[in-house]
């Protein structure tokens, strides 16, 4: 079932944050440079100071030049604090700490769009230059807000992550200037040209939800010819990374692999669960997709690699099936 | 004729960056809170990746809130470089180095800037936050950008004088939108209320020459009621810091203080010069000025103070000599 994938094959990942990162820099060794395209949320960016961050293309970004900062699983490694601790001394609250390196990112990526580039343009233009061998695609240029509706209120998804350690209980969400948004011609010629279409196991509802919000951007992934495929971001009951299994519970889904299969039903063609999730194979199979169980926990590079290689074997598997 | 003078004497001091910002500090050392405001050029500031730095008046409040790099004579004392590292990591020359720490300052100032406040709305906020217990004025909240004429073609300040090292030979100077700008009611109310106004020891053309251009600027001064005292910024033939000399010889200017004294002929009622260039006191009286010979070189705070005392007891005995 595992073939070992051709190295050229086209690759169009989605990913979010920190665990699609990981997968997508997995791909991206798999693969040879320049076959992955990652298509990023990018409904998490927040303005901070006058500076535009985007926070999920940055994780990406970092992860894919291989310098994220594995032990904060957020930034760049080897950051330091000074211009934070000058924003103290300014009484600016830092409750949302951007490093001094990292600061360059988005001191530059505020320049460049105040200059009327697109973020997409700026993208290419940041990881370029920190040598990434992929395509790194925000799913929009348009500029898409996130809100947590919790019992506190409607939260910009920053606030209720980072400032309030998501601790209050998810009600829902709106993905503010969504309607106006469109995916980008970069982004409908990667699904297009893709042999594969893997979803990361990212958050389904803050991550993937609003790539797939993006008006036209389900269409185009149910019109493009590859197979699709999922990583569950749940392993045994919970999520990896973040609020993925609180939110999943705070809406009255079932908190398991099988919970965010059910999301992504007639979307997907096959989903990944790990081994210790074998249970919910048979479930799983019964909403029309294909199962892979393998080790879905990515702890090293190696870890990472050798998923997206599994993950890749089957995508490629389902490829010749439909084929067939 | 070194007349101690009184702690709450209101003074009102002309400045450029590191040699006017030290005689700011002696003033503020010798006065009361509050009782020093410092009237500061903005011709300097520049946009560099899309943030207002406004050079001489960081330089002025740095230096007075005690945090200045004595080292480097600019920034932060105790500063770091990681920003510079990746904005070149991201192929970006870095020939104006913006401290870690620094950034925190132009971050806000054009955060702030963009919100809608003026210049000196901005600068009063951030002053404030650093504990300088003195007033610091922009000279206006309008644009102005000092161009230098060079035989390499007009540069711009920052590009003369840091990139290209001020190795350029001046043939002139722009001062580009100093038209359309206007002494802030905050420098017309200081200079009014001043009972000593002191012209800092900076650079006659690009630091003291913008602020003086300022439509209107030089009649307020000449209508202030206060003595106005300079302090030469050359001594024995050189200057102490920066480009003076070298744009008084190729502008055909005497390169001594009496060179700079007459550039502020019918302005100033008293000149200080130092020891070293006491033969020039005679020349200098001639131009209709009085003079005080002291030490002006400021290598400690102790100097910085000291001198401070001696300008303002000579400034205030030229005010009982003008009120007998």
């Amino acid at each position: 079932m595992n073939e070992v994938p051709k190295q050229t094959t086209k690759v169009a990942a989605l990913a979010g944050g920190v665990g699609g990162a990981k997968l997508a820099h997995g791909l991206q060794m798999a693969l040879e440079p320049g076959a992955l395209s990652v298509v990023v949320n990018t409904a998490d960016d927040m303005t901070l100071w006058g500076l535009h961050i985007s926070p999920d293309v940055d994780t990406v970004m970092y992860t894919l030049a291989g310098v994220a900062n594995r032990e904060l699983g957020w930034g760049i490694e080897g950051e330091t604090w000074r211009n934070t601790e000058m924003m103290a001394r300014y009484g600016r609250d830092p409750w949302f700490r951007l490093g001094d390196m990292d600061l360059a990112t988005h001191i530059l990526r505020t320049e460049m769009l105040r200059d009327g580039r697109t973020l997409t343009e700026v993208t290419a233009d940041l990881a370029g230059a920190l040598g990434v061998p992929s395509l790194i695609l925000p799913m929009c240029d348009e500029r898409v807000e996130t809100l947590v509706s919790t019992e506190a209120g409607n939260l910009p998804f920053q606030e209720y992550f980072v400032q309030r350690r998501h601790a209050d209980r998810v009600i829902g969400f709106t993905f503010r200037g969504i309607v106006d948004s469109v995916p980008t011609p970069q982004v409908l010629d990667t699904l297009e040209a893709a042999e594969a279409i893997i979803f990361c196991p990212s958050n389904p509802f803050v991550s993937t939800g609003p790539i797939l919000a993006v008006p036209g951007m389900r269409e185009a992934i149910e019109a493009a010819p590859a197979p699709r495929v999922g990583v569950s971001p749940i392993v045994g009951g919970a999520a990896l990374k973040g609020p993925a299994a609180d939110m999943l519970d705070a809406l009255g889904h079932e908190v398991s692999p099988y919970g965010v299969a059910l999301l992504y039903r007639g979307l997907l063609d096959g989903f990944v669960i790990d081994r210790e999730d074998e249970a919910h194979s048979e479930r799983i199979r019964e909403l029309g997709m294909e199962v892979l169980v393998t080790g879905t926990v990515m702890k090293s590079d190696e870890d990472r690699e050798r998923l997206a290689r599994d993950v890749l074997g089957f995508a490629l598997g389902l490829k010749e099936r439909r084929g067939a």
